[in-house]
């Protein structure tokens, strides 16, 4: 035996012909119904396509129900059929059946969320739509800005605060410490502070991005943060207190928005309340962590610097989650107030063996932070598969590695690459297209639409190698950030990527801004995002609008982003590939102007001729975006 | 564009060359182990297969963990590799990763429960494991039998009992009275009662069947009595509680055991609770029912005359069941004794819109049988997706029709049938073996191969049309059976499939038994039904054995179930087709005497010859097992 070839697909445009829908307004008539409304839900074939009826198939109750649809509207390209979907659970599941007539044998075909199948398989992939309140408005055009606090900037305040005890102090343009052979990596101080970040507010602004969301400021021995002390003060290292509510307000004094970053699985070792719970059984905080009857305790992934909270006691819930007097809402309040929260290690948040309360905690959050602020926004870190956790009452979305991250880095990833894994023990191979597409549509699929466009597309994080690094090719990298800008979900850039930074890592990727050394600056790849940011708010399409597959090769990925407000045609290239014919009449396009072109001077309008448009040949990696 | 063509596997035989695991003993340690064990898990792989490296991912809490294996021995054709899963959670996910050298350019693949794929998608095919406890030991290898008492057999005593108001009585060899055309068919009685079934029980012996299952013998005003009037005796017009008691003891004495059958989504509208909670709003079983303030009432798929219980009512629940008075164990006791229950609209009981109490009503059920006999068995009907609901503290398993009977149904039919669909509004359609391979894998993996070889293999039941009528062919209904008892599951047998009755839905397969015309019955499929019921019994690998694929094409599926105490080959055409040739090695064989053959004297002994054996050719349909 040899190994299977590599699955590809044919690439022969096909994708256009198949059925489609999804959860967007030309699809579906509200993403977000109230329980017990009866919503109209549409699907368009192909004129060509011989099918003489489709039926909606909902569970009612986990029963499965039918209900016709009729043709709406046809031309000769495109049929639409509309039926009505009973929304009668507060997430329902629905699926399309097609049947043919006895000339196509009598076949049946269902229609997915991961596509088209022939077999009566299990529910995996059936669309969903959910009554819960869909994250706030102002969420949907957002470009996130994700800054490491003691790596993005220092005020010259900061030079008067002295170093602690267990930092060890470096100079702004020191090399970061390498993480597995330097043991100093969480404890070298760079002294980035909040004063640091308003002072260079004007270059956020430059890359396009309105929401600042800041990795944790609460004190905690390590330059991360992420192993607090209290939830009560934010680190006098970072500025304390008066300088979080500076950058607040700053922040908002330009019309955005700013998140925390708060862990809800576990404290640091050090934190107030475990202290308290280690030194004295009797104590009220004892109860809040899981001690075994031997004086150890659960911790997150065996590291006994972070012992694990426990969700199950009211207590502990009350003053770190739930209500107006909890962590969650405090720092939701003036001056601080915070936008909402990325929740760290939210998948494992209330769940130990048997125990599981996640739900119930992340329910608690977003309670707690809607009550405060009724446009909060609460996404929970879930690096692996969200899908049982993101229907929609509790966390608005995640960040999405699984379903954005790794198949766009399989993609896009350099033939050899220093980048090393993030949550495995092997990096992401590189992979055809036809693999990429299949793995967008499978986990766009599980999680639905709207929590997919909830999510955050992220290319690179604190936690991960850098997007410079594994595609180790400034054109390639700004195909990647065109996928992050006009891929379902909301693009989260970690601070440095459009300056072009490397990281073979997490820690590595976390290096100190470059502000004294602009002439290092990739200016191309800094303006490719102000122009993608740009592009994401001006067109409705890229934040609600369908995502159609229109053509998938290797190296090429072509799709449409359709709304009734307008629509765009999407081209990203890895690599140079030759021109690509896409049939006019089911692209729905007669011309096209160019709206953004990664790599200058690359782009030119489309234009219909014979019922074909074509995408013209590259010679290497590209972005491109058209206008419908 | 044409509709693209039906989807078709390469009928090379590479199936063998596949990476294999599943939960059966030869890949696992133990398919029920005690939580926080550490279990051995195993995969095979070709020899040939240039992989590296074989990793097992599982989600501890959600999170992503690997764990490595190691090859435990290989020869020329197959390498065994083994690793430790930690069983953390109470249903524990995971999958393998196998990454590949330079050579293979550093591809990597996965080994999800319904095969391998090459992208990093989401956890839906993972395998898992539950802790819960498994299924009693003799329900594995049981061949059910299931019977409509109306419709089985009339003893002497039935002709002494005044027929009631509601019905409209018929004598035995009469028609049965149309659905849709007929208003009488839910009334028209026949007669059957329980002491008929003793009388017959020689007959169920002949089958090979040792395990019971009655549909409803509660009281209600219609011959399936599915709309109960109380659960607190058993119809008179069978007989009553000492008619039950009688059969029981029957059953009992030779050595088989006996199902019940209770609706827990609702009750009849003539239930002695309804009548008093509808008659009196203050009445203690109101809240027992969803009553609106204008007196309209919850009800099952819109029929009135079936009120929806509420099972958030703890009284009620106590009362049905919940603890040892409750309906759910007062039947489990002597002088009934059942062995336990199959719940009806299993998927329905406890959800309506936001509520879903499902899982406490199905944990509460199994905890209540179980206290009462600690061996109970408790299928949940489900006529869909189940797998939400059968991971192990609940139901045992369910009725596969999604899992077994449509994927079988649409390998097996005639190209024309009068059956009709069953849950749908179109029949299921004749679909190729590689669509049917695939919609078997995909189950099975959602299901688990614990609960899916707890379910209950249907080829027809009292809801469906029979698959006499949808094979329209004996010898193709005969390999449809052997799928029954071979394919993972427990066969459930609808009484008179063994005789070729026919029935082009439930209400017309409904037939009574043709005791009086022993001229027309099938005896070569009946004899076939008790081959297959004794291989089942003398082969562990039926019951408790892995499932590996060797071979699929249009026609033809051929499959093992290996166990260390011994495992089997089996051959399933439904129709005439060339031989087909394995991978000795790959299957495991060197030669191979025939178990079974449903056609008579189809069948021959194996050998390997030059490292191939070879299937023989065939004419027709027919179904044949081979010993390994």
């Amino acid at each position: 035996m040899s190994l299977p070839d590599t699955p590809r697909s044919d690439p022969t445009g096909d994708l256009l012909s198949e059925p489609h829908h999804d959860g967007s307004p030309l699809y579906l008539d509200t993403e977000s119904p109230t329980l017990g409304w009866t919503v109209k839900v549409r699907v368009r074939t192909a004129a060509s396509d011989p099918v003489q009826q489709v039926w909606i198939r909902t569970t009612y109750d986990a029963e499965p129900t039918y209900h016709p649809c009729t043709v709406l509207e046809h031309d000769e390209h495109t049929t639409w059929w509309q039926g009505d979907l009973p929304v009668h659970n507060p997430v329902t599941h629905y699926r399309f059946l097609l049947s043919y007539g006895p000339e196509q044998g009598g076949r049946q075909r269902w229609l997915t969320a991961a596509g088209m199948v022939e077999y009566d398989g299990p529910d995996t992939f059936d669309f969903k739509v959910s009554s819960h309140e869909a994250a706030p408005a102002w969420t949907r055009d957002a470009v996130v800005y994700q800054i490491f606090p003691d790596r993005f900037a220092r005020s010259s305040r900061a030079d008067e605060r002295p170093t602690p005890q267990w930092a060890v102090p470096a100079a702004w343009d020191d090399e970061v410490a390498f993480e597995g052979t330097d043991p100093h990596t969480p404890l070298q101080l760079f002294g980035g502070d909040l004063d640091g970040i308003v002072d260079h507010l004007d270059h956020v602004e430059e890359t396009g991005a309105n929401v600042l969301y800041l990795t944790p400021v609460f004190p905690g021995e390590s330059n991360h943060r992420y192993n607090a002390t209290t939830f009560d003060e934010v680190d006098p290292l970072l500025g304390g207190d008066e300088a979080y509510a500076r950058l607040a307000e700053a922040v908002h004094a330009r019309g955005w928005h700013l998140l925390g970053d708060l862990t809800a699985n576990h404290t640091g070792d050090t934190h107030e309340w475990f202290v308290r719970a280690r030194s004295d059984p009797a104590s009220r905080t004892r109860g809040w962590y899981y001690f075994h009857p031997d004086g150890a305790y659960e911790c997150w992934m065996g590291h006994g610097t972070l012992p694990k909270l426990d969700h199950t006691n009211d207590e502990m819930r009350r003053t770190m989650i739930e209500g107006p007097e909890s962590t969650v809402a405090r720092w939701l309040q003036p001056p601080y107030a915070l936008d909402g929260w990325r929740i760290d290690v939210a998948n494992m948040t209330g769940r130990l063996g048997a125990i599981d309360v996640n739900h119930e905690a992340a329910r608690a959050v977003r309670r707690t932070a809607t009550a405060e602020k009724h446009d909060a926004w609460v996404i929970g870190e879930h690096n692996h598969d969200a899908s049982q956790d993101i229907d929609g009452d509790g966390w608005h979305g995640t960040m999405n590695y699984s379903g954005f991250s790794w198949p766009v880095w399989s993609w896009v990833r350099a033939h050899e690459t220093p980048a090393r894994p993030f949550g495995r023990p092997v990096a992401v191979p590189r992979r055809p297209g036809p693999l990429i597409h299949r793995a967008l549509q499978e986990w766009r699929a599980r999680y639905g639409h709207r929590a997919s466009a909830q999510s955050w597309n992220i290319l690179s994080s604190h936690d991960s190698a850098r997007i410079r690094t594994l595609t180790r090719d400034p054109a390639r990298h700004r195909v990647a950030a065109g996928l992050q800008f006009t891929l379902p979900g909301v693009p989260m850039v970690f601070a440095g990527d459009e300056l072009g930074l490397e990281g073979v890592n997490g820690e590595d990727g976390r290096k100190p801004m470059p502000w004294g050394h602009r002439d290092a600056w990739d200016t191309a790849t800094l303006a490719a995002y102000r122009t993608l940011a740009t592009l994401r708010r001006d067109h409705v399409a890229l934040g609600f609008g369908s995502l159609r597959w229109a053509y998938v090769d290797d190296d090429c990925l072509v799709y449409l982003r359709e709304h009734p407000a307008g629509s765009v045609l999407v081209c990203a290239r890895r690599a140079g590939g030759p021109a690509v014919a896409l049939d006019a009449g089911l692209v729905g396009l007669t011309d096209g102007s160019v709206l953004a072109a990664t790599e200058p001077g690359s782009g030119s309008p489309l234009k219909a001729t014979d019922g074909t448009i074509e995408l013209p040949a590259a010679d290497g990696a590209g972005f491109w975006v058209w206008q419908l």
